[in-house]
């Protein structure tokens, strides 16, 4: 039975295309890694690669691009829009088929071992990390490279792997496991956003809403109406279908109605299928008996 | 781009089983051929073959296998339940993946042609039938092996490939295309199996419901409850999701329920996603979205 994880390491170079194209080198031809996509940014001087493959091919192509980061980059001279501490900032992966979370755990624990033997720190974060106040990546990443130095001499941002202080050139890396992220988001039938961002507040884990799900109140301007933006951030414990009918019950008290949705990039199909099964109700349902997946077997 | 038809060829041998292994021997070890699944029965005397594969290979493998039908059963001599008037009895081919309906008629014309030049009179039925009168299975085969010689002397019952009179032993085939089924039932809250019936009798397409529908109703012992059992013979026409809403509401005026759903078998990933993009409102939601798919491309 094939294994499949995602990881979408972040690199802090957007503009040099020779380096941007020698890291992702790190990702082609290697049997058992498929690269999905690229896209650098030239604003944000950062390249964020997509790619899916076993646990082991993969593990080692991730390695293999943070060498090349670290001989490439230097954030002494880096300056750009997007928040970063290393040359390879960030690395999240991700159980898409026959991996648990648990086991995307512990592959992020063995990449950020061998990180720490390049002499670069890591810390661990989401899922993998060591601590509440470590899961995170925006409060672990606070201060920047420029600030890593200070802030790691604190108790509480000691890092999880590899030397005490940031490396000279590279900095720092968070290295973790997440659940896919899916991106849904609801139309309502008003174009005050304050009733959009009401019922986000409600809906939204930090107000007391549903566990997995972040979220705000967005104004489309070209439509003339507000939207519930959320993030589902484990759509196997909070479904698609739950975040939509709470936003609905909550929009009644505004006299607002649901006027559509948006799925945004892409979504496991489970996630969809799990709504389908809720609105039909149907019975004693089995991802087996999609035609697709047992033609994958 | 990977083209995937299905074929599910019926042979009228269940309980020889060197016969069995031969026939389903061609469709073992063939390259763009998966055999899925093959069934006997014993009672019916009869063997379902269910293979998926690129339409080239799948149309060789299955004239391979109407070869050895020919070979080694011989209907003069053949008794069982199940009705039937061939060796090979019936081939549908169904479009899977990157294949359309008009292609898979193709596909079983270009199937029937050769099995003609075998000197086995086809009949071309379901989407691929030259008229209306032929596109039932049953109509074809009425009067069975014994009767065809009959029956194939009438204008409107001449072969559309091969003789005109049934081979001796092979007797007669049909060959069609059609689109996969989905087996849906909805229970309801009575045990009045004259209610679902009555629901049955509106919602499908010879009561002059919707197009797609065949159905009836069915008493669950078990549960004591009455079933709208249906098949969907066109799910990209007719959805799930309205079956169940029609059912739902032809149910009202006896005031009854719906109580549950049930998927039976296999069922192609997109009429499970048309019911969440209709419950969900969706806009603009390609099935290139969906995480699976994308990492089968």
């Amino acid at each position: 039975m094939e294994r499949i994880v995602e990881c979408v390491p972040n690199f802090s170079e957007g503009r040099n295309k020779e380096v941007i194209e020698k890291i992702v080198d790190s990702f082609r031809g290697k049997d058992g890694v498929k690269l999905l996509d690229y896209s650098s940014d030239k604003d944000h001087n950062r390249t964020v690669v997509t790619l899916v493959g076993e646990p082991e091919p993969v593990k080692e192509a991730v390695i293999a691009s943070v060498k090349v980061a670290k001989e490439h980059i230097d954030l002494r001279k880096h300056e750009g829009e997007h928040p970063r501490m290393g040359a390879c900032d960030v690395i999240p992966f991700i159980p898409i088929k026959n991996f648990t979370i648990e086991e995307a755990v512990t592959l992020s624990k063995e990449v950020a071992d061998e990180i720490g033997k390049l002499d670069i720190p890591v810390f661990l974060y989401e899922r993998s990390a060591s601590a509440a106040h470590r899961e995170n990546l925006a409060k672990i990443r606070k201060g920047q490279f420029e600030g890593m130095k200070e802030k790691m001499q604190e108790e509480m941002w000691q890092s999880d792997f590899g030397p005490k202080m940031p490396h000279e050139s590279f900095g720092v890396v968070a290295v973790g496991a997440r659940m896919p992220l899916v991106a849904f988001n609801v139309n309502l039938n008003t174009s005050d956003v304050s009733i959009a961002d009401a019922i986000a507040k409600k809906v939204r884990h930090i107000g007391g809403g549903l566990r997995y799900v972040k979220g705000m109140g967005v104004f489309l301007k070209d439509r003339n109406i507000a939207q519930v933006s959320m993030n589902l951030t484990d759509y196997t414990k909070t479904s698609i279908y739950r975040a939509l009918e709470m936003v609905r019950f909550e929009a009644k008290r505004y006299g607002v109605s649901v006027v559509g949705t948006e799925v945004i990039g892409l979504v496991p199909q489970q996630a969809l299928i799990d709504s389908a099964e809720y609105y039909m109700g149907i019975e004693n349902f089995s991802s087996d008996q999609i035609l697709e997946n047992k033609l994958a077997e």
